[in-house]
């Protein structure tokens, strides 16, 4: 992950704010891991087979939404977590407003939106995130604004 | 899937309807499948090491979310998908609230909440499913609440 403002990496909740951004690295999406990721996880025709594809909603091969989620968290992820304990996600919101095509080349961009110290675990506290997945052409592809656990540098006195 | 009402399968939007349920197959997790889907999607350690694993928040390994999430799909697909154009998500809400371990048997129960004919197209609308994926001892292990577009048996004249 590269941060447009200095960040200590891997930060604490103490050391995250509202508008904190980040950019990830890029990954190529094949049409062959397309058919194999769909192949074990979502075995739909327009997943599965060109041809098929062709007449369907998608008028043509697309990555599961599930394949295209898994893609973002691995460039979330990237060379390390931006947080101490790791990305852990309790839960979000996730849309997927245009498909992703073979030979798509997706790239996250994230920002903090909210920043929350735990009202009863003074050890930590809840990060909001809204990651936009874009493809080369800067098209979103995916929008998850994820919940994530993140630890505090010094627990808070009481 | 097996419905607990009688429905047309595949289904049209006209024939889905609030309350709707529908109970899917079993699907067993292990440890080898977790540290693989890990591997490509998600190299954090409590998903790819067990020892490392025991010292992290998830005091143990533990699924990556995604994971869950595209097993939760592979059930709702099951033998066919249950709407008659396939399950083509828009998005949704997704929630973890306790992790999933090696040997955890996941099945998924899903009810239809909402049924809105689309105001602009005539030959589709959009289903909202609450799907919720348990473990071997009835614990939920994600809530997925989708968006699922779904065609229309008759256009509607306007």
């Amino acid at each position: 992950m590269t941060e447009a403002a200095a960040l200590p990496s891997p930060a604490f909740l103490d050391d995250l704010h509202v508008g904190q951004r980040f950019v990830s690295g890029s990954h190529k999406l094949t049409a062959e891991a397309i058919k194999a990721f769909a192949g074990e996880y979502d075995p739909q025709p327009f997943h599965t087979d060109e041809r098929a594809a062709e007449d369907s909603f998608f008028a043509g091969l697309a990555a599961s939404g599930w394949h295209v989620a898994a893609v973002t968290m691995k460039l979330l992820v990237g060379d390390g977590a931006f947080i101490a304990n790791g990305l852990i996600g309790a839960g979000g919101e996730i849309a997927w407003p245009r498909p992703t095509r073979p030979g798509d080349v997706l790239t996250v961009e994230s920002e903090v939106i909210d920043v929350a110290p735990s009202r009863s675990r003074p050890d930590r506290g809840m990060v909001t995130v809204r990651s936009e997945t874009r493809n080369q052409r800067g098209e979103i592809v995916q929008v998850l604004t994820a919940k994530l656990v993140a630890p505090r540098r010094v627990p808070a006195a009481i």
